[in-house]
């Protein structure tokens, strides 16, 4: 199918998408489009805040910041902390007569970045017409009520992941009021404040306030969109597990004329120990990883069937010639697990590199889980597969004593941070009313077993309340990445949407 | 054979080796033993001066700090060069009646370094007790005639590669005119100033100064002795070739939840290739890139069995638990070429790193030759490697239509500074003569085929003499990396030998 093709498709599947007769929506899209200029102001002043989840410091301001947004619109507020956490923002509206509780998930904090690779600083909201990426130029903000083209981007780290959809709510709750529309269940907001560290303490939070943050429905609302930008739903998550792989050449850097093919270069050592993790085709060849894998349901299976292939698009828009694990597409991989290098050092490249036997070379690994596996247990499975490779493995820095005594030494450093793989069952009441509410508002919705990403599922598995994510944002946003953005059209839209939901 | 055995036997080899009766060496190390502040005041001075090759200010101010060091001592001193070219710091010293004219070369400017990495600036020579790896601390330069502790090391780039030789040689000019010696030969002094930068002009340079560099010995003062510190002799150095190798995943970084095990993983892909290239025992799997490897001689393989075996030694003092290539011995491997990986980057890791799959990775690679291989041809086998493991290899930047057009891109970028490798015969006439000064000097020598180490041949290939290593730095001396030193005894021992050969 040719490119062109299917950008046209996906033309048409978004009109189809925003051409629904839903009153609560509509109502919404009137109040925002003539509220555009303040919507953008105020999110441009959230985004302002750095929200690094380690910056305990500016977490604690994008807490407050919140309270006071929230507060501003009637919703009782208030932190929920443990120790050495970053506070929860939980907010509830009470619905008299409502016989239903809708919790608003999302989280404030966002990944760690460094700045000298952003093109505008990432706390310095910053508007582009277009992509950086395909020339994106800097806009001033129009004054007045100078139209706002929708298909421009704020930069800003936690743009997109995940400060758009409590922008969108807010918003939301701004326009069903003007419009004299009423909330009919009770209503409940949880803004995480580190899931990007890897959601430490948030299942200590809820736990310690299991009857506050009770339930009906968990909407997840993270995650970037469906890459045709129709409205896309999800019914889990992948897991994570990450480790921090180093071997170990020299105690100190050598010359390399000097001691090149005698003294083991940790470089290539490392460069033969990932290469065996995975086949050429990108399947992961440690042994028992995919053993624990819980097969998908027919609905499941039927769901991936029905989703659009991207491939071929995304293959253009992320220039690749090739993928993995072909021919299977993006929308059933990413039901399966990964095994991802997310970065690798060893010396010096480039002006700085000299003629030498490096020390070490480290590779930062996450490995994406889906239901049935446990973090701890692929962890187990990555160091025996380590150990297979003639490695001893240590979970410290290992002494000169150590290095010596072994032909190869590798250090293994479990990261915080892993989280449990989970996937609820479409066909659940509750899951299906929120599918019959979206799709009146944004169109037929794609649903997804399990996101690629990873989130919470302590909803779930401590609160016994079933979650559905609900993303909103574009899905070239940079997410996690430096020049993170979110386009403008998304936030309109997830303003619609969340009208929708929290009227339901 | 225990370790503490071998630390005995280079206890009784250095002994040995400086329990000659050799009546210059005698006079230089009397006259050494009364100067050593003096001495190491002017080589501080020297050092001070910042000596990266691409900095071109400051190499200018050393070949002046130079040429005035060496007027002041008679020398008749001139600068060599040729456009954009470093200056060659040229002297010479005419001997009434001399019948032959031996020519002493170093040079004087140093590898890249980062400063960050540094335990005192690299410019800021710096006194220390011991090696900073075992504990070394900074000690003063004593005041007045205290004794100067010879196991002291002086920290500064440039330190032991390659200003120490330099430093000796004109140490041992003031030593033998102070004891009323005299030069019987005609002695030029060649001191170049981009050899950490390939030596790319030093051919022009020496090819347009032909007569005046003409002469019947070439000593090559520079490299590290064996790590017994037993004299040593080298009579070829290894060439070398160096590449960027670039592989290429998605135009930007992508969320590894949502992507990975579908987007090639750049970091991944270089692992895998990089695995090709070497066998687990550390054989170059690079089709014909043993082809053109010319064989040893007799004499060259009784030197090589008659080289004292310091591999255990060194694996000690590297912790190192294994060697590349075993059993075959460091001297005999340096004999061999080699492949090895300088540097490796994709991403960030640690702190900096976050959950995406990168766009690129990059290895830094220099391959040394030995005498029959050429550097672009080596180069070409590299290239047809990647080639072979299914890639498409640029040698610029590939835009985003050739990222998409290939399955695999790869980016093979030649380093500048390529140099063939070379051997001379040990029995030439002219070598046997400094081969049989040097044990006068400094007792029973260690004469290695060639150096590990690459180094200039342009000596034989364009002026026709034969060349001899005679290096005077520690083996531990950092060379290439950060915290290079020199141990002083080697300065001290090597005033003994300069006063030798000069007198020669």
């Amino acid at each position: 199918m040719k490119p062109g093709f299917l950008v046209f498709a996906i033309c048409v599947l978004s009109s189809v998408a925003t051409a629904q007769t839903n009153p609560v929506a509509e109502a919404a899209r009137r109040w925002r489009q003539q509220h555009e200029r303040p919507i953008l102001e105020e999110f441009v002043s959230l985004l302002a805040i750095p929200n690094v989840s380690s910056d305990r410091a500016n977490i604690q301001r994008n807490a407050e910041r919140l309270v006071q947004m929230m507060q501003a619109r009637g919703i009782q507020t208030r932190l929920l902390s443990v120790a050495d956490a970053n506070p929860v923002v939980f907010g509830q509206m009470t619905t008299p007569g409502a016989t239903r509780t809708i919790i608003f998930y999302a989280h404030y904090d966002g990944q760690p970045l460094d700045p000298k690779e952003w093109a505008s600083p990432p706390f310095t909201p910053t508007l582009r017409d277009k992509r950086l990426e395909q020339g994106g130029q800097i806009v001033p903000l129009p004054s007045g009520s100078t139209r706002i083209n929708p298909e421009w981007r704020l930069y800003a780290r936690g743009a997109a992941d995940d400060k758009v959809p409590i922008m969108a709510i807010l918003s939301a709750l701004d326009a069903i009021r003007d419009a004299g529309m009423k909330t009919r269940s009770n209503v409940k907001f949880v803004f995480e404040g580190e899931e990007e560290a890897g959601s430490v303490n948030f299942e200590k939070i809820l736990a310690a306030n299991r009857e506050l943050v009770a339930g009906d429905v968990w909407l997840g609302c993270d995650g970037p969109m469906h890459q045709t930008r129709q409205q896309s739903l999800t019914f889990g998550d992948r897991g994570i597990a990450g480790v921090d792989l180093t071997v170990y050449g020299p105690l100190n850097e050598l010359h390399s004329g000097h001691y090149g093919n005698w003294a083991p270069n940790p470089a290539m050592m490392l460069a033969k120990l990932l290469a065996s993790m995975k086949d050429d085709g990108g399947r992961i060849l440690i042994d028992h990883f995919y053993d624990d894998v819980e097969p998908l349901s027919n609905m499941e299976r039927r769901a991936i069937a029905d989703a659009p292939d991207i491939g071929p698009i995304l293959m253009r828009d992320f220039g690749l010639g090739s993928t993995e694990n072909s021919p299977k597409t993006l929308a059933e991989l990413i039901t399966l697990p990964s095994l991802n290098i997310r970065g690798m050092a060893s010396s010096r490249i480039g002006a700085q590199a000299s003629n030498v036997i490096p020390t070490t070379a480290t590779a930062s690994i996450d490995m994406r889980l889906v239901k049935g596996m446990d973090p701890s247990k692929t962890i187990n499975q990555f160091v025996e597969h380590v150990q297979k490779q003639g490695y001893f493995v240590v979970d410290a820095e290992p002494s000169a004593d150590v290095r010596k005594a072994h032909p190869k030494v590798a250090r293994v450093v479990r990261r915080r941070g892993g989280e449990i793989p989970w996937r609820v069952s479409m066909d659940l009441p509750a899951l299906q009313e929120v599918i019959r509410i979206v799709e009146n508002a944004r169109g037929k919705v794609i649903k997804i077993p399990n996101s690629g990403g990873t989130g919470p599922d302590v909803a779930l598995r401590v609160l016994g309340i079933p979650p559905i994510g609900v993303p909103i944002a574009n899905h070239d946003d940079n997410q996690h990445s430096f020049n993170e953005n979110v386009r403008l059209q998304n936030l309109w839209d997830g303003i619609e949407l969340m009208a929708a939901l929290l009227t339901m």
